[in-house]
């Protein structure tokens, strides 16, 4: 925190500390600069949601609903729970008296714990009201934020601005061309048919493969050329007059090959590219069109409505859905046939579950063999070195969890490439897709796999011997894990937390690329650009803090102010971080929101579900009082997604049909569409599209 | 069928035999009156779809391809298996070789079935084969069939007359009305906002139950009035001149009470309920507006896309579906709020389910007991009578049979009154509801509540000392039961069909009717009138049917001819009655056949899983062989359900943009809603609706 005050002072950082307020073309610094190194604090804390969504989205704004429900949940759980259950289980020392003779290693926290109550007490009374109170606590909250983030969604989608993608929509699975017809003129007809008088025109979606290859490779040469460049200018200011011109050699990596004058080869290559380009365009124009097409609307009621109709009586063909903005649409996916996304889905699906298990185990062994006492007990020639005392603290706190974390670092990008895979057709729908099978990877393999994977490899024999169900065995070896997860979650905000408000890494890269690599404006901006918040790492991670934070708050309620602290800090720091320095890359009007508030449910029943087992362990016949918690936890999940899920899915039309501040201007609204390797400045200059409706000119304008 | 073609012929029963003929204004007979007896059946196979659709509506037409679809899978079916099986099961005696001397009882049936195969023998190839082949077939007619009834369900929805269903919505969930306006006004005004120029006008639902009741009781005493006056004018002919008045007493029933003269006292109640009934419409149409709503569109294309788009931002209010047609709408469920009828439609599957094995408990026991061999053992005294021949045959084929169809018969009313319970806003919608219930109730109570109970009681102590699988039991119990099923389906197809085709019961009331009680052309009107085919029953009947014969058709092929005659059969006489006979009561396009179709598939799943079963009993290795059956079936169903199901559900939009041959005339779409328990000419003047802009008088109208 400290080196951020300091670092975050000196304005030739402020790209890296204020990235997004400078791409918004606003001061990076507010006000005077004599404020204090603290001033973000306040800043963050009296920044309202407003300033949130003009600056970053609604996707991030509902990201700090997420945040703030949760901690609601936690401050509100805690408040009752920690003066209440620490002294009740504090002044017991039933199952300290009975254990302590045999067992020295009972330590403090477990004394804290619902661990140091004995068996059929009546104090577990209070446990189970605690249980009760926790759940009623969530429901109340996450109600409330559902109808908030349902109220936000709802003004940002009748914002009289006009937003491109509310006046499209994605066709996908069309059918064959009939004969003697092209494609264009087969959506153009289908749709005239439909919507005489809303309808404006239809872009088919084309294999851009080819074209897209041919403009990246001439978008380097004009990287290069603008690098070579200004070298070449550098070189005159600092050396002789004339300048050294840059040489490369052409062979592989610039490694081998002949030496040539860069700023002549590339001219060359570019001149060479720029009319292979055009030529591809039109070839890629006319030929290689596809079975899916992005249609216009005039109005953005129609086009809400028509994403939301069936239009084909067989309804595996022309397939609608509402089409995501033009920079989040994944142009690949989107000519995928109906058939092939489903089966892929299920493919995807079935790898994702494979990993979850294959990793199941190697985890499973890694936290068995890092408890230290194992260590010690299986390798024997360790004890010396294992026995210092500062060797030893470091090891039992942090060696499992760093080795969990490092396994965790490798799999998001493989989810998400899988993710994609699945035919999804946009970037946001692709996260949100990540974000749920990472969150089942690390609740199952973290949480569960930890804690059993521990207890598997103590019991093991006594579970040969009576074989348990899972819930008892999760259960009962869940306090015995209590200081691991404790560690877990503190490790998780001081280290995570504090490289993301000091963002030691991207200014130490930044300041790196600054002086030996970046010659160029736009070099140097590729440096700083932070990217947008991640959700698809981010959301599961947290959401595995709140499963393991809810779980243990009642058998462990200590762990209650570590989540506090996490989400507090949270909160605070991404608040700074999401004004100050991310770009969201998308914007999907809160979609990420119901699935977000599914997965804090599935977490609350996996809690009171534990919960049953564990009052099951300590032989507490009262425990069937809890038998209704999961049920009534089903029961609200199924209120909340009839009551608000399908407008998260679907823009209802008294959303849509609010009045426009100005008449939508569909000439930009369907450039805005054109994939940047099709467009160039020809098809640019307009006339192209005013006759549009000649033959030749419509076939051609089909798709730019 | 001799009855009918001697009967059928005598005029004086044409309105037995061709009423919905008469009631469309057609001749009974075409051409001449020289036919021959049975002149019907040709033309019956000479009727086309066609005529069905025009004289029966599309839902009749549904139900012949549901029954020509079946007939071609068994006739295919049949074809195949009946030369190839027959042969080897019956040249095949390992079974018997090693039975006869111990069990006397294997008939002539048994040896003609799988049962006679010895067990891991070669042969059981041939039945495992047979059993792909009745698999395939089913796929690929199932697969013809659907894509033809969604061609038919799309022609019916294109045409180019004007049905008023076609052009509303119904509405229901409307939130609580705001300060200072009408339950009206909010209507109108949200739906003027988002269709500003489709809207038409909408009418709310009012809670009718006053007034129903007083139109009740008028429409009863205007029937009296018009009995008494008939009776009084028949007496004018018959006895003196002057006539004798008819009177009645007034008390219970009409057998207390003061007597008065019945047209006088009818003329009295009329004039006094009148006025009464015009007051207490004007009060429901003011004060008794539920939350509830039909909105008429001047498009239908608008109504169609309005029926599937989400309205409101909050999903569980200004929930929108298709009307139905004015006839099948059940006014008292329209209010009804989300939520209660979720809960309503749990509550009601759980009475289902409970239903459904309660009955199985004595249904088992009956069909234990009423095999004669158990008769005999548990009832030693019963031995002599139960002995002699005729009374063992008539016994043994028909005694459990009609023990179970007393059964069934008082079954469907129930189910019928909890359907609509759920809160379901159309007939035609609870008759599907009631059919799927009635469905399930056959199939678990009388096909495997019958094969299992009489296994469960014969071999109650093995089973005790090995339990086993549902499956495996219900597979080795299957041979057992082939001739109770056999006598089954026989039984329904000769005593069902005939009854059906002759209509003995609705002549033989017809005619005492007419003798003893009508007086009135309306009432005799009201004792021929035929009523619907009655899907609710008629459908899980059939598929109880296949469910059997598919069930057997590897087993014991003989039964295929037996499923065959009763489908074919079925086919012609139904094809009789519905061009001639029966009125349907509602149109719903076809939405039955998705419903069928499933529940035909399920009848296959259920079949292939009791040959893997069988087989397995068979000690039959390869039978492993079947596992991919049951896995392609629900991929199939996934499929369909998926390329067909949704344009059932909805109306798909190119079909609902074809042209119109006229321009609507919307007040007649208006007034066809009017429940005519409201209705009044002083409404149907039509000037009321012109100025229907102003306040007062559009609230009146409103719910008109």
């Amino acid at each position: 925190m400290f080196l951020f005050a300091w670092l975050s002072k000196k304005p030739s950082n402020n790209v890296i500390y204020y990235p997004n307020r400078i791409l918004r073309g606003l001061e990076p610094w507010e006000g005077s600069r004599t404020r204090n190194p603290f001033s973000w604090i306040k800043e963050a804390m009296n920044s309202t949601e407003a300033d949130v969504v003009s600056l970053s989205g609604i996707d991030t704004a509902v990201y700090f609903v997420f945040l703030s429900t949760v901690l609601g949940i936690l401050v509100l759980s805690g408040i009752v729970l920690l003066p209440v259950l620490l002294p009740i289980a504090g002044t017991d020392d039933g199952v300290t008296r009975a254990q302590t003779t045999s067992n020295g290693s009972f330590s403090n926290l477990d004394k804290l714990s619902m661990g140091n109550i004995p068996e059929k007490s009546p104090r577990l009374w209070a446990f189970l009201m605690a249980t009760y109170w926790v759940s009623f606590v969530t429901f109340y909250l996450l109600w409330k934020a559902y109808k908030h983030v349902s109220v936000l969604r709802a003004t940002a989608l009748m914002t009289p601005e006009v937003k491109p993608e509310q006046f499209v929509i994605l066709v996908r699975d069309i059918p064959p061309i009939p004969q003697g017809q092209t494609r264009k003129e087969q959506v153009d007809s289908y749709f005239k048919t439909i919507y005489p008088e809303t309808f404006y025109r239809s872009m088919v979606v084309t294999k851009n493969k080819e074209v897209n290859k041919i403009w990246k490779e001439l978008g380097g040469y004009k990287k290069k050329l603008a690098r070579a460049e200004a070298i070449f200018a550098a070189s005159k200011m600092t050396g002789k007059p004339e300048g050294t011109k840059p040489t490369n050699k052409i062979g592989f990596l610039g490694l081998v090959g002949r030496k040539v004058d860069t700023i002549d080869y590339c001219n060359e290559k570019i001149s060479e590219l720029v009319p292979k380009l055009e030529s591809e365009q039109k070839i890629t124009i006319k030929e290689k069109q596809q079975a899916s097409a992005l249609v216009f609307f005039n109005s953005r009621e129609v086009a809400a409505s028509a994403a939301q109709n069936l239009h084909a009586q067989m309804v595996d063909t022309w397939t609608v859905t509402e089409a995501p903005e033009p920079r989040q649409l994944i142009w690949n996916n989107l000519p995928m046939k109906f058939y092939a996304r489903q089966i892929r889905q299920y493919v995807v699906y079935v790898i994702v579950a494979l990993t979850i298990f294959f990793y199941m185990i190697p985890i499973g062994f890694v936290s068995a063999f890092t408890t230290l006492k194992n260590l010690k007990k299986l390798l024997p020639f360790l004890k010396s070195i294992v026995d210092q005392a500062e060797i030893k603290t470091v090891l039992e706190a942090f060696l499992p969890q760093i080795a969990l974390l490092v396994f965790l670092a490798l799999l998001p990008k493989f989810l998400m490439i899988l993710t994609k895979a699945e035919g999804i057709p946009s970037v946001s729908h692709a996260v949100r897709g990540t974000s749920g099978k990472y969150f089942y990877f690390t609740v199952l393999n973290v949480f569960i796999g930890v804690t059993l994977g521990g207890t598997l490899f103590s019991s093991f024999k006594s579970i040969q011997k009576q074989p348990d169900t899972v819930v008892t065995l999760l259960a009962s070896s869940l306090p015995g894990n209590a200081t691991f997860f404790l560690t877990f979650v503190a490790l998780r905000f001081f280290v995570g937390y504090g490289l993301e408000l000091s963002r030691i890494v991207p200014l130490i890269i930044y300041h790196l690329k600054k002086k030996y690599l970046c010659k160029t404006e736009a070099e140097l901006k590729e440096a700083w650009i932070p990217g947008d918040l991640g959700y698809a790492t981010r959301v599961p991670n947290d959401l595995l803090i709140i499963t393991v934070t809810l779980c243990y708050s009642v058998i462990a309620p200590l762990i209650i102010p570590f989540g506090v602290l996490y989400f507090g800090l949270g909160w605070l720091i991404l608040r700074n971080q999401a004004l100050k320095v991310y770009v969201p890359s998308y914007e999907s009007y809160g979609r990420m929101w119901p699935h977000m508030h599914t997965r804090i449910l599935a977490a609350l029943i996996i809690y009171q579900v534990t919960m049953f087992g564990y009052f099951g362990v300590k032989k507490f016949f009262y425990a069937t009082f809890l038998i209704p918690l999961p049920i009534l936890s089903l029961i609200f999940a199924f209120v909340c997604s009839k009551k608000f899920y399908r407008s998260f899915r679907d823009t209802p039309l008294e959303v849509a049909c609010q009045d426009l501040k100005e008449t939508p201007d569909m000439q930009n609204i369907f450039r805005s569409y054109i994939p940047p390797s099709l467009s160039s400045e020809k098809f640019d200059d307009g006339d192209q599209f005013e006759d549009a409706l000649s033959q030749q000119v419509s076939r051609t304008g089909s798709s730019v």
